[in-house]
């Protein structure tokens, strides 16, 4: 039997301590145990819920099951918002397991388990070799806020010579900005105010703009691709004029309700909208060592891995004081 | 000078008699006299401008300007949607001249001709050859509502082994059944009642169902591609579910107002939702070699190309009674 010290989401929405319990590994099944741990906006999402939180794991192979076969005790490694598919449909054979049918993903199955914990089970195949030029900290938040960014460029097609506006810059836009930056796009980044400016030119935006109050604006070479990486929907009428034939727009909030939209440009410019959610294995793969390459580095909070860290930092997201994706850290035993 | 007869749209949305006068033709001018011309639903859109109606041309060159290449008197010729673009800009370059800043469209420019006429005068350009095998009133309604479907089917990557599901039978409907299952593909039928059932099989349906008061459907195997023809947007509630991951809504319906779609299965389920306009001229020349190929034929019904015969067309297609294109023929002079 093994058992380790989880932090879970309540009817109350505050954090609690508990232990999971699991049989003896099994099959190709790892115990992680985790050095570091991305918070994503989805996490305050199920605060409310008697489930695990966290999907940015990263951590170290404790113990392997008998059936493993291509991790050890010692190996860094990561995982995300997807956990398990079924390996025989048609989207696991070619390779776009996300949309598996029998997915495992986080908030709708394994509720014993997530990142928020000292340590977790899983399957060795949705565990990710992290590179070692990027440190536990920084790997965590690329593990569903960086595959999530870099999979709405990379499986969508975006070209290098496409000018990319980014909406938002917080824990996936200042993401987004630098893959993109680094891809070689031309970025157009808008935010409410100017207050992260310099941030996003550091980050790698060629063009800032404040939208707070702007009706109408004017921004040259129109956009090819638009990812919304904000937590509420944008004015549409103030974006779609904006937007190139023939371009693509990637909403990346996750929000109730309508997406609201006006019809006709979408046909007369030949508007695409592309539902985007995380990156499967390939794709993730390929985005850890284009991350380590580029030193592409997510800006992070550090909160200790506690009933209280957990709390302050989901209070912090909440709060929009995020520079900007946290990180909790486990304590010194 | 070049003169001839026209028929326009008005304020009060009567349809007028008028006459169009043309400078002698220069440059690649063509003049085509209009041996057929279907009607779409855009024509009713727009019946009340003062402005000359049809975009579904078909018929003989009988006169050329000086730098015309490619076109001689007595060749079949048809057009469409759009008779022109600049030809330099980054979408004319690379084939989608539909997205061209400076196309020249129907209801955007060149009022005063249209193939609700006895004759037009356009750029050779944008003039289709038409196969012999195509009767005259049979490539009127390909050169906009086939081309429509085909581009949508064509440009966007669906495959021959995709599950296809097409939302009304009528004008568009008709031609995009044939054209799914010509290609190979799966075809499923969407009608409002059962009245349609046995022709849309006759035109290719795997399936048919009639939707009227049903609130949910088990369709078996998911849709990877929906065609939306009909002139109203869908119950997205009733569609959604029935949608395969990794597919693709392509709404072709022509609307004012929003579209409304429940956002978060589009991400879920990483939905594509494709503006889609007309067909550049490449996949438009393949549409035709293929209709010929394949024997695709409208279904018309044909009226009197006069203020009496297109005031009843249009009557026709607005009492939801057109099986399945009109088609005006010119009254013998």
């Amino acid at each position: 039997m093994v058992s380790f010290t989880v932090f879970k989401g309540s009817k109350d929405g505050s954090i609690q301590r508990s232990t999971t319990y699991k049989p003896a590994l099994t099959g190709n099944q790892v115990l992680v145990r985790v050095t570091a741990s991305g918070v994503c906006g989805t996490d305050e999402h199920y605060r409310g819920q008697d489930m695990v939180l966290g999907h940015e794991g990263m951590g170290v192979v404790e113990e392997v099951g008998p059936g493993v076969q291509h991790s050890k005790k010692g190996d860094r490694v990561g995982w995300g918002y997807e956990t398990n598919a079924c390996g025989h449909c048609e989207f696991c054979l070619t390779g776009r397991e996300t949309f598996c049918p029998e997915r495992e993903t986080y908030g709708a199955s394994n509720f014993d388990q997530g990142s928020f914990a000292h340590q977790a089970v899983w399957s060795e195949n949705f565990l990710f070799k992290i590179p070692d030029s990027i440190p536990d900290e920084e790997a965590a938040p690329l593990m569903c806020g960086g595959a999530t960014v870099f999979n709405a460029l990379r499986m969508y097609d975006i070209q290098p010579d496409s000018r990319v506006a980014i909406i938002g810059v917080g824990g996936l836009g200042h993401l987004a900005i630098q893959f993109a930056s680094k891809m070689g796009c031309e970025v157009v980044v808008f935010s409410g105010s100017e207050s992260k400016r310099e941030e996003a030119k550091a980050f790698g935006a060629s063009e800032f703009f404040a939208t707070k109050g702007v009706k109408e604006l004017d921004i040259g070479r129109k956009i090819d691709c638009l990812l919304v990486t904000t937590s509420f929907q944008p004015d549409w009428n103030f974006y779609l004029p904006l937007m190139n034939m023939d371009s693509v727009i990637i909403p990346l909030s996750v929000a109730a309700g309508n997406l609201e939209i006006p019809y006709m440009p979408l046909i007369l410019q030949g508007i695409r909208i592309q539902g985007s959610l995380v990156a499967s294995r390939g794709i993730h793969t390929r985005m850890l060592a284009f991350a380590a390459q580029h030193s592409i580095k997510p800006t992070v909070m550090k909160f200790p891995m506690n009933v209280d860290g957990i709390t302050d930092a989901l209070q912090t997201l909440n709060d929009g004081k995020m520079r900007y994706r946290a990180v909790l850290m486990p304590e010194k035993v």
